[in-house]
């Protein structure tokens, strides 16, 4: 046995993010990418172009790696059955990774597994819709159960009808109760296949128009709502048989946690680990979907946050670089995070990350630095 | 201006570690490499390869690059003059990097900053070679000026007979008293073209054979000592008006710190760095070439040790995978750095380190998995 080949679906951010881990590790990363000019595809050699959806490109793609695993959770399940039954490892498991799919078959599961969650049920008419409001009150929360994600699939209802367009599709949504939360939770877990798992301290989550904003690392919750959060994240990857990083995110509640969404992968609330624990989240996977031993996911040091770089108005990605330059300048402890990816309103460009031993003065150098490459302050 | 394209000549560990930073700030790294099998290829996507002496090959890659810099110091001065002259930002520039490249050139340099060195003398003869010992007394250092690396070309003379066969080649030689030193140490220091400069903490490298063995950082040297060694350190960089990163290695003795070696580039005495600094060397590099702002260069931890992983004698890189499983597991805080290279006896195969507050404990951390790594020890 040598040293393995890691194939990653997916060339987004996250299989970027693994590209550096893998080269320390001595581990081969290959990718799968829509396009050539996909942000991992930049940094990653030999990177293959072709479609998740197309079983033939999965399959040859799969032929030159040791595991497969991915960048995002839009690789149809049946294909990964059938790569799965000619003997590819697939981690996560299909079986697993469906419950990040579909947001039926999660509240499903978790509800199985006795994971306190918010009110819910799968309704497929106005009337059950209805009926489901009348019983925990309005506004209510609706999903799709499928390809939802930053704040798009989700509705808050205050009239079933509103509802009319989606009920056309004729697929069940899922309706849940608007839980009243005092802050948003991340909690971030690695599981092996032989069944090691570890989880990261429990982050908060700053959204803002359904997307990530910020994540403050630790969260400032009691503790003991911390370790219910870790405990739910365990229970869950283990209940699921889950193999690789999976972040549950959470709301605090004043009786405590309650599990909103899973993501079955790396996710945008672990970005902070690349340089607040000793491990980060992107090695943890590799190390996890090689059913390696896990790495210490303790905190670097007493305070993290982790912004979010969002395209602004700006049309190019290289108009980023005087930004760029002044929060280097500004900042010498500032780590910044480029994608390399085209410049579109809203769209996840890169990240900064801040570290230090106060909560407020972390949050203020991140904030500052995420607005400037933005572009929303001009220096 | 854009995010900018730096190249290194050069494909070993060094250029190799340079990606994972480069991923992270968005910059995209080339690598002129002499085989596409070599360390920093293997994970560099559009590798060219070409030889260093070859200065069309030269040419061509600096074509598609904003700055060149280098894996290693072995580019003739004349081809980057030749570039320089054709208008390609050469850093470090070919006037600093001869100091790296020539212990005569560097010698004189030094004496003339007024920055401490042992006694040293440019011999040409036996009977030179002497009249020097006769100076300073028996064993003498001498080296060939120029190619050494990792003991080589340095021998240790009680009889200036001894030197005949390298006196025959006609070049001048480096005569340099032994100094009777209590540890070697090593400063970093990373300077721009702008002229910030920025030096980490003095560390203390362990040598056997020539060969750096491990690193800890800090060193346990007396405040004054390791100031003054910042400050030397400092002074070299300006004077020789260095661009990038520099490694000044030294003796620290009773009376003082003294300078041994340059090298101009990132340096196996910063690989700590990674993990242990928050700002490596490999990203300083690439911010202080492309003159960027430096980055924060203070400790994460209050220890750190790196021990290198030398080739044993197993034949094949993946043979040493069995030792690698054992170390992860062993300690889930090793931080583990494979290079990728073919297994040679003692060649530089990849490095481990460790991070804590007990020196020892960190130490003792290092040369564990170092040795199990190598193959010493046998689980």
């Amino acid at each position: 046995m040598g040293f393995p080949v890691v194939g990653v679906v997916g060339g987004g951010q996250l299989a970027r993010m693994m590209a550096a881990p893998a080269i320390g590790l001595g581990i081969a990363l290959r990718v799968l990418a829509r396009d050539a000019g996909d942000s991992a595809a930049l940094v990653v050699p030999g990177t293959e172009v072709g479609n998740e959806d197309d079983l033939d490109a999965l399959r040859a793609f799969a032929a030159g790696c040791d595991v497969l695993t991915f960048d995002h959770e839009h690789v149809p399940t049946e294909h990964l059955r059938t790569l799965q039954a000619e003997g590819v490892l697939v981690r996560p498991g299909p079986e697993a990774l469906e419950h990040a799919q579909d947001k039926i078959v999660m509240r499903r599961r978790l509800t199985e597994l006795g994971v306190p969650c918010p009110r819910w049920a799968a309704v497929s008419t106005v009337a059950e819709l209805a009926a489901f409001g009348a019983e925990v009150g309005w506004p209510v929360v609706l999903k799709t159960p499928r390809g939802g994600y930053d704040g798009k699939g989700v509705r808050l209802l205050d009239d079933p009808a509103d509802a009319d367009d989606w009920f056309a599709a004729g697929v069940p949504l899922l309706a849940e109760e608007r839980v009243a939360f005092s802050r948003e939770l991340a909690v971030l877990v690695a599981r092996s296949p032989h069944g090691q798992a570890a989880v990261w301290p429990v982050v908060e989550t700053v959204q803002v128009d359904g997307v990530c904003r910020e994540v403050v690392a630790p969260a400032p919750i009691h503790e003991d709502h911390a370790l219910a959060a870790q405990q739910a994240a365990l229970r869950i990857a283990e209940g699921l048989g889950v193999t690789g990083v999976m972040a549950v995110e959470m709301f605090d509640t004043d009786a405590g946690v309650l599990v909103n969404e899973l993501a079955m992968r790396p996710h945008n609330s672990g970005h902070w680990t690349i340089e607040g624990a000793r491990t980060s989240q992107f090695e943890q996977h590799l190390r996890a979907v090689l059913d390696l031993p896990l790495g210490d996911t303790r905190m670097t040091v007493p305070q993290v946050v982790m912004a979010n770089v969002l395209g602004g108005d700006s049309p190019e990605y290289d108009d980023m670089y005087s930004g760029y330059l002044h929060c280097l300048a500004h900042d010498p402890g500032v780590r910044i995070h480029m994608y390399g990816k085209q410049v579109r309103p809203g769209r996840k460009m890169g990240h900064v990350t801040t570290l230090g031993s106060d909560a407020d003065d972390v949050r203020e150098r991140a904030r500052h630095a995420a607005a400037f490459l933005r572009g929303d302050i001009h220096g």
